[in-house]
Order: structure tokens, then C-alpha cells, then sequence
């Protein structure tokens, strides 16, 4: 039997709670599969005296994780504690310049300082894996970086925050709005400490601009990402678009256009009889597009201490086997800085909108549209109340561009109650 | 720039063309993720003047597989010309004899030699890599290897035959019964030289051993797939099973029991609500189970030329980064062999039989199923012809042993009208 690959842990929350279990449990299991024994050597967190259901005996104990991650005897060091700086990152760069491993989880730091880490890695001739920190369970980076190697990465989707999922397919089952079920799901937990980075759309923002550096040979580049959350999506049209055969989704998108890497994080129509349609709950889905491969779904579970710590032992594994990748599959010197394009790409829009009731208020907008090149594909007109009339209305492909000249040409109608609402129909 | 990858070619069909026009036309971005160029030293076929719509004119011809495994200018040898023996597998053996990697998309040489060859690959120091010959396009074989590595792998389930999942869904979406889907199937070319290989399960059967082999580290034992194809799936079933909520896959099913490994191929009743009954046409999809992950489930194309050269091409990619790993997972003299147990795993059933219309023609029939202790969870009489009356029951859980016995004792009835079905109902 080999050497041992000795871990130092950071961070003891659900998720290393987690790893330390498999590492306990499946002690011969990863043995042979790994050919040598994966140990942990020492672990660090802010309290040291909480029952976490799992014996740390065994283990030296830091109160520093920037110590840990020095440890003579540690080889690897896996980052638990999240935060784009601060500890963190700290340890992360402490753990590379002494020339150390790292498997981290933390979104958040890579989305932000990713190519700087990595480019660090490379020049230590560490490896960094970040497997748990893009849709939990799911071997996404795995099936991205090196089962699709071979492929030209067209377009890159996923709905990977399970609360917004969970969110919204909980306002499409019971008709209740929004603020109904943001206080159902923080009861229930599942929202981070500061919501918005569920629900504005940055958590999963971060996994998709992760995802498009691998995708698309770019440096990561978090800014660039439109990015919209799920607070304006009303129940109104939660129902409308189920009428029409959709489901809304917050849905991720990175493709590269003719002017540029176009990443997007917002509100999307999907067929209800898709793959990503048909998404309940607090489930991830990420659709991976190749020259070759056409097109890969791969589902599963987002969060969760199982999930999240599988995933951070396949990237243990994969160094305790030896197997040594480039942070976003090739070396960090070779990423380029791609320019953005944020919404480059036509697609058919949803629009919903109130029209006052009066004669000829629909022929304006239909007016508009036509003057912004916009075509349209179905409208309905629903039977009104008083006063105003909903209207919905699906366009043909259009470019973000002319539709936002139509909105602007609409808005200043005086026969509109209200604001429209337009949401992208991203084809599937 | 590293020193390049030299690959030798056997087979130019469908996949070894696909494989021939990636390295042609991606020669850059390969060179770039891998760190080191991809080319490709010699081809071999059996007819070498065929229009392939790509120039071999650049490559070194062997009329002869074997010596093409052996040339000193090919570091990997790349098998895509099929069959279980013969020409495959002899230059397989002689490109690990002389040192060589193997990529291959051959499930039949693998279910059944793969232990010899994976031994013979390790004592040589050599790896064999097999992504395409699983599931097509979906990177399957690195999901449960590598990216599950840290779980204890409870069940691997899947629909992993095109041909057959076409023939089903059309069967359900035409209401044709299988003689007609299977001559359809025949005319759009769906269908193996021998059609057995599809509709008898066996290929299916291959890709489902090789992967139980890999999740549960045994020795791969095609010979204790229990195997039965869809030609006796009948349009009625078809019909009734999704009047109650079910659709019928051909489902391969993998799962470690107390009694030893079950590895089942055979035509099994899912929600139709579940990413497996909503699976529709020629596209595969492969749950993974493990303790730790829960459920991941992959979905993708299952064949033809892109998606089957994206697997061949993770491959040689893993290769020329390095990233070199046990056939199954582990090293071959690791693994055991493990005891078949063909249906140990109790699982709901449904029922269909034709009764004569006789007084206390269900109650025989009740009682029997009484007797061998398996309750009725539901149960239907249809409106009946002048003499027959088709009854279907689901039964709660139970035993292939105790359904067996109440099927001799239903067959041996005075009131039974033909043959009665059993079809398992797969919990997912």
C-alpha cells in the first residue's frame, strides 16, 4: 500500500461534518479504490467544543485555519468555511504557497478570485478542485473539464440554486406569492444568512461563471454576469406561463456569440415538458451543449451535508489517485479575458402587460412591436375587469435590443396600467 | 509544448470517422486542454477505399489491426471496430503487449473479457479507457469512478439501449405493436446486424455489467445478467400500464443485496411522472445511486457519430493529460468475485391475465396470491368480450420466488385464458 494522502480540514459545518464521516466510515472502501489509505491529519473551525455526532479524537486541532493549511503533515487542504475573502482565502493562498492541494466548496472566492488562485496553483504545481462548490452532488466540473474535453462547449445551462427552485415550483403548486414562500422556505432553512444571494440570483451566479471558464477557456469574470433574482416573479405569471406550456426557472445561460461570452443568471420560460420543466423543488440541473456531444442533462441533488461532502471526496479521490487537472482544464496562462455580452443571443419573449380599456390600445402596442422589428408569435387577451385588460403576449426571436426599444415605446403609452413585463423564452 | 499524443485508429465506421474529424478540425483546443498536441499516426479498416468525407491521406495505413497496435510511432491504441472476439480483441491484446494505452467503445469484448484484460493492462502498465462504450455521449463510466469515488454505491439503474426505448415510446405514442415498431425501427437503420444484440437486451446487458462491475468492484460476470428482451412487450400492456400511471422501459438494474449482486435487464414498469418514464425516443439516461449522494441522473444521447466520438474523445484526452486510472476503478486483482443473486430485491409487480367468465374466476386467483403471501395493492376488471375478461393486478412488494409460485399455481387454473404477464415495477 501506498503513502497516505493526509487531509487538514477547514471548517466543520454540515459539509466537513460530512466528509469527516465518509472519511471515518469508508475507510477501506476508499483505500482500495484510491490504493492507499485518505487520512485526516488535523481540522480547524470557529468552535471547537459542539457535538457534531462524529468523533474528532483522532485529529490535531487548529484554532487558525491559515495554520492548518501550513501543517507539515497535511497534503491536502480542504477549504469548509465559505466567504469570498477573509479566512478563507487566506488559508487557501497559505495552503498553496507551502505548496499544498486544495478542494474547496466556496463558490464565492473562486468566482472572485479564481484566476489568481489558480494562476498561483500552477506556479506551485498544485492542483485546485472545486467539484461541491457547483451544484452540490453533482459531477458537473468532472463532466464538463474532461468528459466533454473533446468538444467545442456551445452553451452551458443549469438551474442550480435549489431555493429559488424550490421557491418557485412551491408558488406554481399552491398559488401563493412570492413573499408567501420566501418565508416558507426561510422557516424550513433553506435560505442563506444574507438572502439575497439566494434569491438575487448571486449564489447561482457564481456557479455559472465558474462553469463558463471551464466551458469556454475564459477567465472567470463574475462582473460580467447579468444577473437578476427571483423577487419580482409574480404568481400572475407563475400562471400565465403555465397557460402557455411554460415554467418559469431561474435559469443560468453561458454561450459564446459573435460579440462575445454572454452569461446570464434570471427569470427564464422553459417548455413544461423539458428536462429543466419539469424541475421540482430544491433539485440542480445542469445541461451541458457540445460541437459532438449534442446535449447532456445532468440532475441531482444541490445541497445537503451527502451530497456536498460526495462531491468534495471525488475530488480527493481524484488526487489521492493521482489524477491532476488544471484548475479550469487547461493552465490558468492559456484562460483568456473574454469580453462579455451580456444578452447578445435573440430569443421569443414573454411579455405581460395591462391595458386601460379603451379603442385601439392593443393596435399601439402592436404598433410598437412592429416598429422595434418584433413579430409576434401567440397573444391572448384575458377578459377584464373595469377598467383594464391583461394581455399576454409571445414574441418571435428577438434580440434584448429591440425589445427593450418596444418596452420603452410601450411604457410611455397612456394606455398602459402599470409596468410590462417581459421575461426571456430560453430554447431548450 | 509537450510532446504529442500519438494515436493509432482501428475502425472507421461511424465513430472512428466522428473520431478522425474532432482531432482534424479541434487540433488547437485540444493541444490546448491537454497541454500537449493530439495527432493521430496510422488508421486501420477494412476497406481502405471508401469516401469518408475526411482525409486519411495524412496517416500511416495497416491493413492489419494487430500490426497497427503495435507501430512504434502510436502511444494509444484505439479500438472502434467491434465484436466480442476476433480482429478486436487480438489487437487489443497485442497493443497491451506491446505497451500501449486502449481506448475502446467495444462493450461486447469488455462484458466479456474484461477481467483478463484489465489484469493484462495493469501488469503492463498500461490503462484502458471505455467511456463510449457506455451510454454514448453521457459521460457515465467518470461520473461513477471518479465522481462518486467517495460513495458506497447502492444501485445503478438504466435505460441504455436506444433502439429498444424508441421502439416502447412509439409503441405508447402510435399504438402499433411491436412487430410493426420493430420494422419501422429496421427501415431508419436503429437496428444491429444482428437484432437480438437490441431488442434481446445483450447490449444493454453488456453496458449494465461493466458498470456493476465498476459500482460494486467485482469482477464484470455478463453471464449473470439476467437478460430478457422487449419482443414479448405487448401493446396492451403498454396500454394498461399507463392507464395506471406507468411506463415500460427496458431497464437495467444493478443493486448489491444481501444474498449477492443483482443484476437484472429487462422490461420493468416507472412512474410515468419520473425522469425515466419521461424519457422518450433514443436518448439513455443512467441513474446513479450512492449513499452519500443520493440520486444522480444523467441523461444524453446514447449513440451516433458525435456523441459516441465526444466519449472516445474524453478518453484520449484523460490520456494525454495524464489522468490514468484502473480499468474498473481499482486494480483488476482487487476485484472479487461476486455471488449473482438474479432477483433478490422485493419490488411491486403488475399483473395481467385473461380470465373466463366463470363464477369465482377472481377469487382462484386471489387466493393463489394469498397463498404465496403477496398482497394486492390494485386491481381492475376490464368490460369483458362475449368469454374472456382481462383482470390487471398491482401487488404490493414482494419476492420474484413468491410470484413465481403463484404463477404456476394461476397457470394450472381451469379459468385461465392464456398466458398470464408479470412485469416488475422498478421503485425510482
Amino acid at each position: 500500500m501506498n503513502s497516505p494522502l493526509r487531509l487538514g480540514i477547514a471548517g466543520l459545518g454540515t459539509v466537513g461534518t460530512g466528509v469527516v464521516r465518509i472519511i471515518r466510515q469508508k475507510a477501506d472502501l476508499l483505500a482500495v479504490r484510491a490504493g492507499r489509505p485518505v487520512t485526516i491529519s488535523a481540522v480547524s473551525a470557529r468552535t471547537r467544543d459542539k457535538d457534531r455526532g462524529v468523533s474528532l479524537a483522532d485529529y490535531a486541532w487548529e484554532d487558525d485555519p491559515v495554520a492548518l493549511a501550513r501543517r507539515t503533515d497535511v497534503d491536502v487542504f480542504v477549504e469548509l468555511m465559505g466567504g469570498s475573502d477573509g479566512p478563507a482565502k487566506a488559508a487557501t493562498e497559505a495552503a498553496i504557497a507551502a505548496g499544498k492541494d486544495v478542494v474547496t466548496a466556496n463558490k464565492a472566492m473562486l468566482a472572485h478570485h479564481g484566476q489568481a488562485l489558480a494562476l498561483a496553483a500552477e506556479k506551485a504545481g498544485c492542483v485546485i478542485r472545486f467539484e461541491a462548490a457547483v451544484a452540490g452532488g453533482i459531477p458537473v466540473i468532472k463532466a464538463l473539464s474532461e468528459g466533454l474535453a473533446g468538444n467545442e462547449i456551445t452553451r452551458v445551462m443549469g438551474v442550480m440554486n435549489g431555493t429559488c427552485n424550490y421557491i418557485l415550483t412551491r408558488m406554481q403548486a399552491t398559488g401563493q406569492g412570492y413573499n408567501a414562500l420566501f418565508e416558507e422556505a426561510d422557516k424550513l432553512g433553506y435560505l442563506e444568512a444574507d438572502p439575497n444571494l439566494d434569491v438575487g440570483g448571486i449564489d447561482a451566479g457564481h456557479k455559472l461563471a465558474l462553469l463558463a471558464s471551464i466551458a469556454f477557456g475564459c477567465q472567470v469574470d463574475f462582473g460580467a454576469v447579468a444577473l437578476e433574482g427571483i423577487q419580482n416573479v409574480t404568481i400572475e405569471d407563475i400562471r400565465h406561463a403555465a397557460d402557455m406550456g411554460y415554467r418559469i426557472k431561474l435559469l443560468g445561460v453561458a454561450q459564446m456569440t459573435g460579440r462575445g461570452l454572454e452569461q446570464r443568471m434570471s427569470p427564464c420560460l422553459v417548455p413544461d415538458t423539458s428536462p429543466l420543466g419539469q424541475l421540482e423543488g430544491g433539485t440542480n440541473m445542469v445541461v451541458l451543449e457540445g460541437d459532438s456531444v449534442e446535449q447532456i442533462v445532468l440532475r441531482g441533488p444541490g445541497a445537503g451535508m451527502g451530497p456536498t461532502a460526495s462531491a468534495v471526496m471525488g475530488d480527493v479521490m481524484d488526487i489521492a489517485r493521482g489524477l491532476r487537472l488544471s484548475t479550469f482544464g487547461q493552465p490558468a496562462t492559456s484562460l483568456s479575458r473574454c469580453k462579455p455580452a451580456s444578452t447578445a443571443t435573440p430569443a421569443p419573449y414573454y411579455m405581460r402587460m395591462s391595458l386601460i380599456d379603451k379603442p385601439g390600445a392593443l393596435a399601439k402596442v402592436a404598433t410598437l412591436l412592429g416598429e422595434a422589428g418584433i413579430s409576434i408569435d401567440r397573444m391572448r387577451q384575458y377578459r377584464h375587469d373595469a377598467t383594464t385588460a391583461p394581455v399576454l403576449i409571445v414574441t418571435h426571436k428577438t434580440t434584448r435590443d429591440a425589445l427593450d426599444t418596444a418596452l420603452t415605446g410601450i411604457s410611455r403609452l397612456d394606455v398602459l396600467a402599470g409596468h410590462p413585463v417581459a421575461l426571456r423564452i430560453e430554447t431548450v
